[in-house]
C-alpha cells in the first residue's frame, strides 16, 4: 500500500469509547482521506461533532466495509464477532476493543510501548487489550525485562466508564437521586459503594475482567509461567483506572531500581514522593495521557517484591488511545 | 466491684465514633448508672439526643473521671495521650479508640470474638484496633487457628467516615460542588476520585495506616512471623470498609472449607453465591453488624493460596460496637 492518506472507519462510534477515539484521531493530527462513522441502527442518523467538523453516523452493513483501510471498532463482542469477519473479507485491517478476538492465535494483542513488532505479522485483526491490562502490562513489561518477575497480585479500582455511556449515566443519576437499590448499569447501586464484580463469573469462581489480567497480560508479556492474580472492583469514579500492585521478582530489587527502569519507559511517568505526598489518583489522569505510578515501595514480604500503584485514563489509554496508537504505526509501517 | 450499674464516660462524644458509641449503647440497653458525655472545650456546652434522651456535653477536665468506672474515648492520639492516664489515676478503666496506646506491652488489644481472654490481664487501658485491622482479624482468626497462615495481602477499599464527622462532610460538599482542587479534609479531591494514602508515610514508604494491618494483625493473633501486606486507599463511599484480601496457608485449603469455618464463626456472615450474584457491598453493611464476606475462591496461586473479599461497617464493628462489646465484657465478668 502507497503513503496514500488512509481511509478510515469507527465501528461502535457513539460510545464512550467510539468519542473518544474520535477525539483523538483530531487531536493527534492523523491524516485521512475519509472517516466513516458506523453504528448500530439505533445511533445512525445522529450527527457528532468534533473539532467543528460534522460526521454523520451511518448504519453498519457489509457495504459500509467497500474502501475502507482501517477500521477502529469498539462495538462489543456480539457486533464484533458478527461485522469483523465481513470487513475483513472486503479487505478491512481491523483493530477491535472487544474481548472476542483478544485471545485467538493468529490475532496480535498489542500494547505499541510493550510489543509493536506482533502487528508485523497480523492477518486483517488486532486485538486491543482490556483496560486494566494495558495500564498493567505497561509497567510490568519493563520491569519483567530487566528484573524477571514471578508472581503478580492486583486490586483493581475501575472508574464507571469502563462500562462506557451508561456506566457513566449510573453515576450521575444516582448521585443525584441517592436510591436504596441499583438504578444504573450495574448489580448495585454504584453512587457511594464498591462493587467486587465486573463482568461474568468463570468457573473458577474469578470473573471474566479478572480472568483478562492474567491471559491478555501472559500473552503479551509472552511469558505462560507468570503467575498473575486479582480482584477487580468498580468505584464510584468517572475516568481512570488504578490498580494495587504487588510484584514479586525472580531476585531482589530495589524501589529506586523499579523507579528509574519506569522512569526510562515511554509514556510511564512516576509520581512518588512521599516527601511531597505525590502520588497519582484517577483525577490526575483526566488531562494526562501517561500511565501514572506512585507509592513504589519494597514490600513486607522480603526484597524480591515491590509494591506499587498504577493510575491511567481506561477510556484514553486504556482504549481509544492505545487502538490509534496501533492504527499510526500501521499506517507509518505500512502495514495496514 | 459489685454488680451495680456502672458509671459511664464517653470521651469525644460528638466525634462520628462518639456518636455511634452512644447510639449502640441505647440500641443494646446496655445498663448505666450515669453517662456522661465529655468533649473538647470547642462541642461543650452542645445537646446530644439519643432515643429521646437528652445529654449535655460537657469539658473534659481532670476532674470529669472522678467516679467513672468505664470511659469509652475516640478522641484522636493528642486527647488520648493526655487524658488517659489522667483518667486511669482516678481509677477509671479506658477503653480507647486511638492508636497512640494500641501497640504497647501492658495495653490488650481485643476484638471480642478474637482474643476476648486478654481482657482478664488489663491494666486499665485497653486498646480497640483500627477499623480496616478488626474486621481482617475476624476472619483471619479463625482461618488461622484452623489451616495456619504464612501470607496475607490486602488492598482496602475504605470509606470517608474512618475520617470522621469531618470525612463524611468533605465528600458531601465535594459531590455537591464538584471542585477541581480537594477542598475538604482531604490531600485530594475525595468526590468521584480514590487516594491511595491514609495516614502518614512511614519510613519503609508505607503509610501508618497500611502498618497498623501488619502490627495490630499480629498483636491481636499473637503471631509475629505471619507476613501481612497492604495498600490502603480511600474511596467516595460514606460507611463500610471493603478489602481485597489474598491469603496464603501453610498448606492446601479449599474455598468449601474456609466457607464452612467462617459460617461457623460468630458475628461473621457469608455472601457468597456466584449463581445469584450474591457479595456484600458497603452499602450492605448499613444496616448489618456482621463482618461481610463474598468472593470466596481458590487462588491461581496455588492449592494453598485462598482469595476473597471483606466488607464491615467502620463506625460499628470497625470502632464504636467493638469498644461497647469490650465493655460489655468487661461489666459482665466484672473486670473493670
Amino acid at each position: 500500500m502507497s503513503r496514500r492518506k488512509p481511509v478510515i472507519a469507527l465501528l461502535g462510534a457513539t460510545g464512550a469509547v467510539g468519542r473518544e477515539m474520535l477525539k483523538i484521531i483530531h487531536e493527534q493530527n492523523i491524516e485521512y482521506d475519509t472517516l466513516k462513522l458506523l453504528a448500530s441502527k439505533r445511533s445512525a442518523g445522529s450527527i457528532i461533532t468534533c473539532q467543528s467538523h460534522k460526521f454523520p453516523v451511518e448504519e453498519v452493513s457489509e457495504e459500509s466495509f467497500s474502501g475502507i483501510d482501517i477500521c477502529l471498532a469498539s462495538a462489543g463482542s456480539e457486533a464484533s464477532k458478527y461485522w469483523i469477519p465481513l470487513a475483513v473479507k472486503k479487505g478491512v485491517t481491523v483493530i477491535d476493543n472487544c474481548s472476542y478476538w483478544r485471545l485467538k492465535d493468529d490475532v496480535p494483542l498489542v500494547v505499541p510501548e510493550v510489543n509493536p513488532e506482533e502487528l508485523h505479522r497480523h492477518h486483517k485483526i488486532i486485538g486491543n487489550p482490556n483496560c486494566s491490562t494495558i495500564q498493567l502490562v505497561q509497567v510490568l513489561a519493563p520491569l519483567h525485562k530487566r528484573f524477571g518477575l514471578k508472581r503478580v497480585i492486583v486490586s483493581t479500582y475501575q472508574s464507571v466508564s469502563g462500562a462506557g455511556n451508561k456506566g457513566i449515566m449510573s453515576l450521575q443519576a444516582e448521585t443525584a437521586a441517592f436510591p436504596k437499590k441499583a438504578s444504573g448499569c450495574f448489580s448495585r447501586r454504584i453512587a457511594y459503594n464498591v462493587i467486587p464484580q465486573i463482568g461474568d463469573y468463570e468457573a473458577n469462581g474469578f470473573t471474566t475482567e479478572e480472568m483478562k489480567l492474567l491471559h491478555e497480560t501472559r500473552k503479551i508479556l509472552k511469558d505462560n509461567s507468570l503467575l498473575i492474580t486479582g480482584t477487580a472492583v468498580r468505584v464510584p469514579v468517572f475516568y481512570g483506572h488504578s490498580e494495587s500492585v504487588l510484584l514479586q521478582f525472580q531476585s531482589k530489587v530495589s524501589p529506586a531500581e523499579v523507579r528509574q527502569e519506569l522512569t526510562d519507559t515511554q509514556n510511564l511517568q512516576i509520581m512518588d514522593n512521599n516527601h511531597l505526598n505525590l502520588f497519582p489518583t484517577p483525577q490526575d489522569c483526566e488531562s494526562n495521557d501517561n500511565t501514572l505510578v506512585g507509592r513504589v515501595r519494597q514490600d513486607i514480604m522480603g526484597e524480591d517484591w515491590i509494591n506499587l500503584w498504577i493510575v491511567s485514563n481506561n477510556l484514553r489509554k486504556g482504549a481509544a488511545l492505545n487502538a490509534v496508537q496501533i492504527a499510526v504505526y500501521l499506517i507509518d509501517k505500512d502495514i495496514i
